[in-house]
């Protein structure tokens, strides 16, 4: 085991702290050090601590407990806490606070609930102390080589925290892929909409999949392989696709044929992904493609049903259609994806006073991060140029025109062939009620009036008047 | 104002208490008066009060406040709460609470959220009362001549309020439209989940008209009023298909035209719609269609950017479908809206230990409630046969079959001219995932495991361990 200091013998003081070195706050630990920061941690489990000091080459300060790595640490203190989000981050926050003096800053880099932050942020400014909470993406390589961070919490520990965070972070053309996202828990509600995104560019991909592989056009994983590598020199170009072509190519170590054809159809869906359905539904924002992206992992995991279902099931029509059509299909259901996520960022700035700024957040998830993609480019412009929906930016609207022949031609031949295409559909759905001038909804009214006399507005009268008519009593003949 | 009488001059002493004589309130007094039980009422407004003891003939006896009312009736006491859901249930409750005695009943009518109704019944039953959570269906045409009940609570508490609530309840040839849902908060769960199957259905009734109307294939009100009047008389036979007849009839009181056409085309979604979607959520089931159906109203209610972003939006092709195929459309997505909804109700009722009778629940939907409607006969039957989905039985299955080619062609029709059909389209895609023995997660399943090491299982390891592979490694040559 390795020897840990105590607070006596304490010079020269660590510039940051680290609390948890699991595998993500490992490798945020070695990428601090990378950047010449001096660092000291402490890991509940001492297995945790040898091994991530052997893995810095012994630079890495271990702390036998949390009062050693408080003494260890230069003022004011900056702490990162990477711990499984829940009831052990207010643990280890109740002990942390008896131990920290006024200006000094803890950083939540977990996945913690973003009204829980708001919380833990609110009950420490109250004491003097600063409480960041900061999504971190980019799974054990971002967070080693270059992560996308989104920190919130007061601009004053964010400005103490700027030069570890934008060191270490991943860096683009773009820029640094850190800001300041927002107070309270702003970093977390934002890391929270990038999963639910995540989710749904997932999604997008596995219906593409679905519809060029064995049970759609029937193309076997090397020429899947070919057909993402293709989309990863184009538009679609991103980590997402990337990966999938690599993963296409990975032959069955177990077996003779491709390693894809092997692991199980059925996807976990806890966490963040769900969470960013919940907050939607709750600020009454409409992301139906990232819910469908979760109902799919859900329906997926019923596989003894489906194995069941399918056996009794009626025969479906070919798979007809172009592989270019898939491509502009993913094109232009991103931009309605990304539209659904951008609005629901800002319902949520506006309902907890956050002004997050929204080309920002695009900015910062082009590098480090599962969703940086190249067309986080073009809707980083579109953010700029509008106010309101991705969609109704001029140019967004024409290249949603221009893909949307080929697009429809794809959910068309989906649906036509039984192919399931939940977040492709709703997508073009989400679309396609937006820019329809009258929408079916004036019978739904008419219908709760009649059985309810919940009234309705009508067309022609701007004042938006109620009004209600009994619509099942005969009238007089005229 | 009507003298109202104090406890000293209770003889006879009433049958049964109603607190809140709003619309549904007052409807409900009256139907239990027509009864022949007697009644005695208290609103917290003494015109409330007043109008209700007219409409009654001076039959309902008023009562000036809360310790009167619990004076004036015969024990165990039986009292109708009609009031507004949340914090005012719970002031009226605690007054009551120390007016009642040992056995006394009290019944909350509203659509008070499941979980507070766990919590009061439980609260009340540590005090030796009886508390009910009941959903009442029917607006009020429902509550006047006989609503769809679905009341919650102990066993020992249905019995005493069963004589009342059957002989209120609406009558069909499947009996009464009340039952013993279960206990706890599992008759206003019932209740949540008739209504997020309202919104299903209002959603794809719009839909339909979308696609027939003015803005795809372009039949006009009474033309739309004949074919939903056809319907009626077939296998889509329901109160929401015969009240959307009657609204496409009527004429504008304000105008030349038809009145549908002068209606807002913006819904409202709050409540017990929201509810439904929650709630799935935090079980895990799917009910994308009823969550398209909410999403739908949302979309709808953006208005002002609709008729913007309309303007600037390509022309689309126009819709190509025959009628018939619209209205197999209708009954197949039904099958898929229910399947959805059913699996709530199971999971609900496995997660708070209800064990709720689904057969049950479709038999007393078939009167009283706005989705009563014929085909609850064939689902009633269908959930008789199977334990599982819906679609597990198999002359389900078989009709969905059938239907299925139809409705295909709505589904791609509609995507193939821009006609948004967020529900129709996500019951399908439901049927198809969950007849599908092979489905694209695992794409979903190896990205995970490539970016976050979450590992998958094999197809061919029934002992379903966990795997994993650095997928993006270079193979070595073979």
């Amino acid at each position: 085991m390795t020897p840990v200091k105590n607070s006596s013998e304490r010079s020269p003081r660590a510039d940051f702290g680290v609390i948890g070195l699991g595998v993500m706050g490992q490798s945020l630990a070695l990428n601090i050090l990378d950047h010449g920061f001096s660092v000291a941690a402490w890991n509940r489990e001492p297995e945790g601590l040898d091994r991530a000091v052997a893995a810095s080459r012994g630079k890495l300060q271990p702390c036998a407990a949390l009062p050693a790595l408080v003494a260890a640490l230069a003022r004011p203190r900056r702490l990162l806490l990477m711990i499984t989000a829940g009831p052990a981050v207010d643990m280890v926050l109740d002990e942390l606070a008896g131990l920290l003096e006024p200006g000094d800053i803890v950083v939540d880099g977990g996945n913690s609930w973003f009204e829980d932050t708001q919380r833990r942020e609110a009950a420490w400014k109250a004491r003097g102390l600063h409480f960041v909470g900061m999504g971190v993406s980019g799974g054990e390589e971002g967070a080693r080589r270059g992560p996308s961070l989104m920190p919130g919490g007061s601009p004053e520990a964010y400005a103490e925290l700027a030069p570890v965070l934008e060191a270490i972070a991943a860096r683009t053309e773009a820029g640094l892929c850190v800001t300041h996202v927002g107070t309270g828990g702003a970093g977390h509600f934002a890391k929270m909409v990038h999963n639910g995104l995540e989710y749904a560019d997932m999604q997008l991909l596995a219906e593409a999949y679905h519809l060029l592989g064995p049970r759609g056009l029937g193309l076997e994983p090397p020429a899947l392989a070919d057909v993402f590598d293709g989309w990863n020199r184009g538009p679609l170009a991103s980590f997402l696709v990337e990966i999938s072509a690599a993963i296409f190519r990975r032959r069955d170590p177990q077996g003779a044929g491709w390693l894809i054809d092997a692991v199980m159809d059925r996807a976990e869906q806890k966490g963040t992904g769900r969470w960013t359905v919940k907050v939607a539904l709750e600020l009454g924002v409409a992301v139906p493609s990232i819910a469908a992206a979760l109902d799919a992992r859900i329906l997926s995991s019923r596989r003894g049903e489906r194995l069941a279902l399918a056996s009794s099931s009626s025969a479906r029509p070919p798979v007809r259609l172009e592989v270019a059509d898939v491509e502009a299909a993913l094109q232009a259901a991103k931009i309605s994806v990304y539209a659904q996520g951008f609005d629901l960022l800002a319902s949520g700035g506006a309902a907890f006073g956050w002004e997050l700024d929204l080309p920002e957040l695009a900015r910062i998830w082009k590098g480090g991060c599962i969703i940086r993609a190249q067309s986080l480019d073009g809707l980083r412009a579109a953010l700029e140029r509008t106010r309101g929906s991705l969609l109704s930016d001029p140019e967004t609207a024409v290249e949603t025109s221009r893909l949307a022949p080929a697009w429809r031609r794809v959910v068309s031949a989906a649906a036509h062939s039984g192919v399931p295409t939940p977040s492709l559909a709703s997508a073009l759905a989400y679309v396609d009620a937006l820019t329809t001038a009258r929408l079916p909804q004036n019978l739904v009214q008419a219908q709760r009036d009649a059985f309810g006399a919940h009234t309705f507005q009508r067309l022609d009268d701007p004042a938006g008047s109620s009004h209600h008519v009994d619509w099942l009593k005969a009238e007089p003949s005229q």
